[in-house]
């Protein structure tokens, strides 16, 4: 199982103690984290990923493996830019977003129009004109955060 | 002047004719238009800049140029699928985003980030958990849209 | 009529020279010259067409318009970086490749794979271990490229 | 350690025998297996990998992990179609060639742009008319391919 998680490059010690609580749930389930390679939400979600020995995904921007975090295990190297949010995006069968800027945003609307279910910490609301409800399914906290990433993997396979 | 013109592709008949005449009056202020290429919004815009004798550009996903819209005159392919909607979203100089479903978020998402200015007409709203407000300015029709966007680039350009 | 020119950023005075005439013979015939949009063949191709008042398209690797050269008309923005490549090779209806390093012959070898005809002034020569001959066309001068470049397209067209 | 084996989707029975091998190689020092995650070469390359126990990694064109070979562990999903070539060619600290058509001759090119080691089985000869030489690494058969990529990558890091 593969589990992304977003979130800025920069952000609150609040927000670092949430990525490493999310990655290391993530690790105690036995699923792979995914996420941008770089550092603030990506480091902490790999650093407690790692500190439940779990395997870490690290896409670069850039063309260097040298620039993934300390903990990422499988760098990938696109050299495509901020453009490999697609890639982080679509590479996860579920996406955890926390808090975030424009790029995650970007990342939120990727992962959307592919079908994958987004769930947010303390991120975007998004809505339409028409009404309809923000497609992020909200979480409480790290725990409650990846139990619906994992429920949402289930439901999507059992279709 | 470069104008990126966003939108889904298929639409409402009142979205068709809100994208022409946002295309059109993109051709009366002599810029040039920049779309995705295809059809729904993206032909509705380019349609109502050639009525006017203006120049449009087709940010293409696929590898044939053949499938631009025919109102298209500089089809630009580039191979790389619905990730050419960051280049959209760049080669503008404002965007202005006409209705639209997570694709055309993700445009929006990439011209935020980049610091281009989001021209919105029955678009997405945005907002953040922390309050702060929606970073699209709200247009209330074709022309409020298309002024909104000049100034904006000559708000940028005189910085 | 859409042909690309490809060639190093840097490059000698005889590439630059030779890049300058082939800009020109490509806006005698009325085409649309597309290049990478910035310095060395791709300037002085750009150059050579403006000087025969031809229209200029630069597909640029990073996030500024500011970066073309200053002899484009039309400044693409794809923040993907050199993978822009793909970009200028599948734009084109036909390629130049003028001399060139490894980026040109990524350029070379993605217009191949899309079918798209490749003419070689001072460039790579490639070949397969089964003798195959090297599927890029010859050409002696500028005016023989652009000849050869508008013929190839001609016969595509034909078929 | 990464290594990267890239060839054609479609090839000869020997082609895959090799590609095999090749993949039984990486896997028995160790290495992670990077390809373009489908069928032919780069399926026969990590079913030799799973073989020797090895991980193998697919970076695939498109938008569903399920295109992958069965051998693929890791599946990258990136969207970028043909495009996605550049970030095979990356994530590999070398790569080795088998055989292959022009999109093999454009992951030896950005290979090579980006100073990564290439290795060739049976694959393209490069030259320019100044009369270098191929910069591509030839090898006799599937152990000495790796053996050379693998000097080639410890010839790297004690730079």
């Amino acid at each position: 199982m593969f589990i992304s998680v977003i979130g800025g490059n920069q952000c609150s010690s609040e927000q670092l103690k949430l990525a490493e609580e999310v990655g290391s749930e993530i690790a105690k389930r036995n699923a792979t984290l995914v996420c941008g390679g770089l550092g603030g939400v990506m480091q902490a979600a790999c650093k407690g990923a790692k500190s439940e020995g779990g395997t870490t995904i690290g896409i670069l921007p850039g063309s260097r493996s040298e620039d993934a975090n300390p903990y990422v295990d499988i760098p990938i190297v696109t050299t495509i830019g901020e453009t490999r949010n697609v890639i982080v995006a679509c590479t996860g069968q579920a996406v955890i977003a926390i808090d975030g800027e424009y790029g995650t945003l970007s990342e939120i609307a990727h992962a959307l129009r592919n079908g994958i279910p987004v769930i947010g910490l303390n991120t975007w609301t998004l809505s339409k004109t028409d009404g309809c409800e923000s497609p992020i399914i909200p979480a409480y906290d790290a725990k409650d955060a990846v139990d619906k990433a994992i429920s949402a993997i289930k439901g999507k396979e059992a279709k």
